[in-house]
């Protein structure tokens, strides 16, 4: 009986409704459809056969028999095209080509610096968008769209980075324009925190509402998913928790001129400074995580720290956003144990009971590969939108196409 | 071109869907609304005579001449019922009657203590009520909805209280249940902060999308407003940021048991009793209000410096989430010149420059009345939600009857 204060829109039922009922296993033959949708049958037949047309349907053979002929089944063609998603970190990334249900068909990661300029970047991404075609024997026209994250802020809507701290060159530069006139397919770019937010939640956490996500690694960064939608701010900057200061390090100077910054006191890059200043070698993240994982006890300890602060800014996210999944992610993510020990402590010690309650902090399973998941999965929810497939049905054009 | 990485409904079309259009203004004639909804005529003129039966809808003469005769103009009929409201404080509330466009009929306050418990603070409000509905010739039938704030957590599904920490007795007591049996209207409950943020939000920031409503009167609670709807959080604690910690005031104990919590620094309570100890009477946060106005300079000092801890704690939302609006409310929000100095100082100081680029941050407009305001809109948009129109359309009762 009771909703939400403001109004939600009645089901919808153009031919891209009719594909998600499909897609989603909630109808699959047109009887089905049209007991859903409230439709009349004929112009259930009229959308599935649009949805044929396209090859976005097949039809996939009778249902168990029930005496009489078996109704048709309808199913999602998820071969109709493929995605490519690209997770460009600041020394490393990954790749992948995925078809459209988002299954992965094939991955390459390598490294390559982001501050090689958008220009340099971007050409190294398409050679090998094309060395994953040429894997799964697809052609560009096969694909139906592009996801890219990028590890600083991005303007969602107009796909470009917006003074990212350390991807010089790359500020107000148009990644959807550069790769316009090589694939006839949307573009769509956001942040690495976000699109591993994403893939995480599509992946593993699909019926959860609010979920945060939160990457340790170089950086921090947090990725925020209220009523199962990305939550990007008003000015795609939400999640950005880096420079929230924690208590007890006031004579800890972040790069950003303040004291006491989360990053500048728990990130992977913090860590490694403080143990080199130690005379213990580590340049990174990742060889705080080897060190941790060789038994270091300065390393160890430093870790466990540096979860309790984190667990300080968790309580209050929690607090203020109340989830119900906390997920943390980035290399660090690797040596939970450790990490998760102090947030989970302090976080349950600081936060409210009710806040709390079932709430669960969890490392990441996607690991490294939530970024580039999640980058496949934004393009594939963007393209199958009932809106965007009623588009391209009504102007006969595949999903995905721009033109 | 671009979405939300997540699918958006496509328009929907019953006679929910048409009131919408008409309350909205976005379509005021038989031929606006074929145009607005892609339906076809026929469809659309049986939605208006459903929505003409059941008085949603008036016919209100013809629109401006263009030569030939004049379409019929359409008007949503705000008088076909009244919503009630109540805001209850602590010590003091304060209700309405309004009707379905959220217009304010008759209000009062008084002071009543929520301590006395459920069955009498409901039965008082019940009376009150019904002076509301004698004063503005309407009865008990003419009801559609009842919106109800308190101040304690709920659980908005059910309408109950949950562990309310300042409401002995109300815990799990089921506020919709007690009204059922006096009015055939459906109960919506939810925190104060959170229908003060949905009054201000619909009635001054209705296009933004991203708000913080803060208020700090005898506590300190905030409102969350993500992409122009209430976020609960997953328990419906979201908002709670009172014992978020704050830095420098590590010999502050709160009654929840943890040191340096936010409202046990800066909220009206602890100022009041701050200043009491040092012989300046003050027992609640009018008291400190009073003092502030009086120029008292302990207590000015003292504003201005509690508003650098919700400066602080202000920061790491605006970081998190990333508003464009946060608006300060609740008693102190009358001192707004002292209290916002310090916040302004603090936020801008901590958040990263994108977050705060385009932020405004204002004091309340509708003061001590937009939690009644938000309680009247909390149900109206409840029972014109389109979904819920439909239903009572195709059932034949009142939209709002609950049978």
């Amino acid at each position: 009986m009771k909703g939400n204060g403001y109004g939600r829109a009645t089901p919808p039922a153009g031919a891209g409704a009719v594909l998600k009922l499909i897609r989603e296993g909630e109808a699959v033959t047109r009887a089905d459809l049209a007991r859903r949708t409230g439709l009349a049958r004929s112009t259930v037949a009229q959308r599935v056969d649009a949805l044929l047309a396209h090859k976005l349907v097949i039809e996939a053979g009778g249902s168990e028999s029930t005496g009489g002929r078996p109704p048709t089944v309808l199913a999602f063609n998820h071969e109709v095209g493929v995605v490519l998603a690209a997770d460009l970190g600041a020394t490393h990334s990954r790749l992948g080509v995925s078809d459209l249900s988002g299954t992965p068909l094939a991955e390459i990661a390598a490294d390559i610096d982001i501050a090689l300029g958008p220009e340099r970047v971007l050409e190294w991404v398409h050679e090998r968008f094309g060395e994953l075609l040429r894997k799964v024997k697809r052609k560009a026209s096969d694909v139906r769209g592009i996801g890219i994250g990028v590890p600083g802020p991005v303007d969602f809507h107009s796909g470009e980075p917006v003074n990212p701290p350390i991807m010089p060159g790359w500020d107000a530069f148009s990644i959807p324009e550069w790769f316009s006139t090589r694939y006839d397919a949307p573009v769509l770019v956001d942040n690495d925190v976000n699109i591993m937010a994403l893939g995480e939640h599509w992946t593993h956490w699909r019926d959860t509402e609010h979920l945060l996500f939160i990457k340790v690694g170089t950086g921090i960064g947090c990725g925020i998913v209220a009523g199962r939608r990305i939550h990007r701010g008003a000015q795609g900057a939400a999640g950005d928790i880096g420079h929230i200061r924690v208590s007890g390090h006031d004579d800890v100077v972040c790069r950003c001129g303040n004291i006491g910054c989360l990053e500048a006191v728990a990130s992977g890059r913090a860590l490694a400074q403080r143990l080199s200043e130690q005379g213990i070698k580590a340049n990174h993240s990742r060889d705080v995580v080897r060190l941790v994982r060789a038994g270091e006890p300065h390393a160890v300890r430093m870790v466990r720290e540096a979860g309790r602060s984190l667990g300080e800014v968790l309580a209050a996210a929690v607090n203020l956003f109340n989830p119900s999944v906390v997920v943390i992610g980035g290399d660090m993510a690797e040596v939970h144990e450790q990490l998760l020990a102090g947030v989970r402590e302090v976080t349950f010690r600081r936060s409210l009971p009710l806040a709390t309650r079932d709430l669960s902090t969890v490392p990441s399973r996607l690991g490294d590969r939530a970024g580039v998941i999640g980058a496949s999965v934004m393009v594939i929810e963007h393209i199958l939108d009932p809106e965007v497939v009623d588009r391209a049905v009504s102007e006969g054009v595949p999903v995905g196409a721009t033109s």
